[in-house]
């Protein structure tokens, strides 16, 4: 029987279903259908998807509804005997208040946090040389990058670029490792002089030929065959010119990103 | 006097910033001095934080840590008499197995939620057409986009179409209305069979003169007058084609592409 599960906020939601889903994850034996309510700031449109929650609810157990609503008026709709309300947010504002020994302002706001700590600016700047920058394009202008990552064709150097452009205003090049170069065994020129910059990512050649097949089946280059070479290849490099790298099979575009920034200690 | 106050986590850390911030920016006359760990994952990881954190607490009163650590014996290193530790996520595990009439599996998983959702092959897709069409890019290939984004320069059409692909694995054109455009009056011929994708993007003048001022200050482009003259005819094309368009003058690239999923009915 699945379990309906909602998650409710007064903005883009994207807290509630972070956290929440992180929650719901602890209970893999446990079917959830989820669904997500977004920009919820009036009391009427709270009464409105109670209404329509309840009216969903099927006989297996009350809906599961996880909320960042930061007013009380609103969240408080949500405070029904048929449902059972998971205060993300509101459950902790009592103990800050007193550890803080102030009032809260219990105001919707922009509370990016990690985000508008970088300027807009930055931001576009960095997205703007990034998209620019990608794949090996306009390599001589690297002096300006902050990081230049190094790998395979499909190894997630291009996501893991934009993702650090976009959330931390990082300049983020990449430069794929063609043929070519693994072939050779030494640096690419273009790449020499900025060994500081270099970051290279790995991966398993198992999941390599999965990720290549799903765009070119049954071709050279998504065999498994050669992707063994080119990440054996890759891999010898990394090590010949000491470039620090990491093994991203298991890890999401986000883990990938923060992992650097603790690494090359960019926040 | 400043608060210190820390966000930890066993993964990215994103979550606990985002929800830590989004509690912290309810205390806006307490200056907060924050710091972020990341991939706490050891018993030993937490306890040499905890002295780092206690050696560096200022007398104001007791750091705040920010936790989203999944295992209880990492987390219960925290829970130290000269700190506050909010639980974002401990404190919602009880009352779920209870809820749930099962145990939870304590395990630091892959909890991204949203983003599992969206295969990896399609977050590539999206992230590889969304660059290939931005700024006027390839109209030819519209045929292909979710959604095309219109907008003069500078109104937030990059940001948005690449955080719409990166995270939802939506493919978003973006097309710039330039002054010709603009004049004219009409809508560009490579938009006009595609009118059912098209979103616009709207901002206030004195907010876009200030976006444009930071590149290029001084110059006729940053001007207000020219900034004024742009907008109100992007509006007027808006209205005479009948193209739904949001002001995001004061909104996050995250709101903006939240907002549009969900006027465009896209997840």
């Amino acid at each position: 029987m699945k379990r309906q599960a909602y998650f409710i906020s007064d903005r883009t939601g994207i807290t509630a279903e972070t956290l929440g889903q992180g929650l719901l994850s602890q209970f893999p034996a446990i079917e959830f259908e989820r669904r997500t309510f977004r920009y919820v700031d009036s009391v009427d449109k709270a009464r409105f998807i109670v209404d329509e929650i309840l009216s969903l609810a099927a006989e297996g157990g009350r809906p599961i509804v996880m909320s960042t609503l930061i007013e009380d008026e609103i969240r408080e709709v949500f405070n029904h005997p048929r449902v059972m309300l998971v205060d993300l947010f509101g459950v902790f504002i009592g103990p800050l208040e007193e550890e803080l020994d102030t009032a809260s302002s219990h105001k919707v706001g922009h509370t990016h946090g990690r985000v508008d700590d970088v300027s807009y600016a930055e931001r576009i700047d960095a997205i703007n040389y990034t998209i620019g920058h990608d794949d090996g394009l306009n390599t001589r202008h690297y002096d300006r990058a902050d990081v230049i990552l190094v790998g395979v064709s499909r190894s997630g150097k291009t996501p893991t670029s934009l993702y650090m452009a976009m959330q931390y205003g990082i300049k983020v090049a990449n430069y794929p490792l063609t043929e070519d170069d693994l072939m050779n065994g030494d640096l690419p020129r273009s790449l020499q002089s900025y060994r500081a910059k270099l970051f290279g990512l790995s991966i398993a050649p198992e999941r390599l030929t999965q990720i290549r097949s799903e765009r070119m089946s049954d071709s050279r280059y998504a065999s498994l065959r050669q992707c063994q070479a080119e990440v054996e290849n890759a891999e010898a490099l990394f090590r010949k010119y000491a470039i620090t790298h990491i093994d991203v099979t298991q890890m999401s575009v986000e883990e990938i990103a923060t992992t650097l920034i603790d690494r090359l200690h960019l926040d």
